[in-house]
């Protein structure tokens, strides 16, 4: 059926783009870790932790259960780079794998029509007016989101 | 029917992107857009061009038409930035408009099964082995090529 293949085709886009990111962020050192993606800019630790906190709102935002990991958006979310203690390096890699472990399991249990479905943060009333604010939007969105600070860390030199 | 609104959904989310990669590049002053992502690497009017060169080649890829700006291949994709004699901002402008404005078109002709069709840089033999060499693919793919340019021009200091 073409509308399960669709959603197929972007859960296997979501995986690739999320395996890209685990290669890069994985294999590198705490001391790489802590190098800035432009002079003055934010540290690839903190873009990690703040792919994985806004990974972790995706779960109570499509329904998919409670947040995992709500401490992390004090240091990686609602703060800049450098302005409150981190957890460790170990402890982000740690959530970060639980979080899209969870979500994907999530994904993979909705069908086409849940996907259309309304996300958590638009009222019914809202929803009926615009039903394009539904959960496929938000993965879509926060693909982009990933590839949008993959491009980043594309700048530093190797 | 889910399908159409599935595609409708990766549409929007496209046109929005292209709107704001619009926004950014086309306020721009030929001066500001000599600006580099970050020391040495890219300047904002190769990715422009980078882009147009890139949704150009979209055309032919997703059967939608012959490409109209082969030209921006050498000095926007197959060569580095600062390698080559470019167009003119003027003219990367007018390109950019006219490639998107036909790629839209194309996109909203094709309807939930056709997207699922196979692209033209696979072979009927090696689609039927993998079915997700499809259209659909190709466009979550470049809407994420986008992002990754777009985070990166986010690290230009206003």
């Amino acid at each position: 059926m073409s509308e399960q293949a669709l959603v197929n085709s972007t859960l296997t886009s979501w995986k690739s783009i999320i395996e890209r990111a685990d290669k890069l962020f994985s294999n590198l050192t705490e001391e790489q870790l802590q190098k800035e993606v432009a002079p003055g800019k934010n540290r690839l630790i903190y873009l990690w932790g703040h792919l994985t906190a806004v990974h972790d709102r995706m779960l109570p935002l499509l329904g998919l259960g409670e947040r995992v990991h709500p401490e992390l958006d004090a240091p990686f979310l609602s703060n800049p780079d450098r302005a409150t203690q981190m957890p460790s390096v170990a402890e982000v890699k740690k959530d970060w794998e639980e979080v899209n472990s969870k979500l994907l399991a999530g994904f993979e249990s909705l069908s086409g029509t849940q996907w259309l479905q309304k996300h958590a943060s638009v009222s019914e009333e809202d929803f009926a007016k615009d039903p394009s604010r539904n959960r496929f939007a938000i993965l879509l969105s926060r693909m982009n989101h990933i590839s949008f600070h993959l491009g980043q860390t594309a700048l530093i030199s190797k």
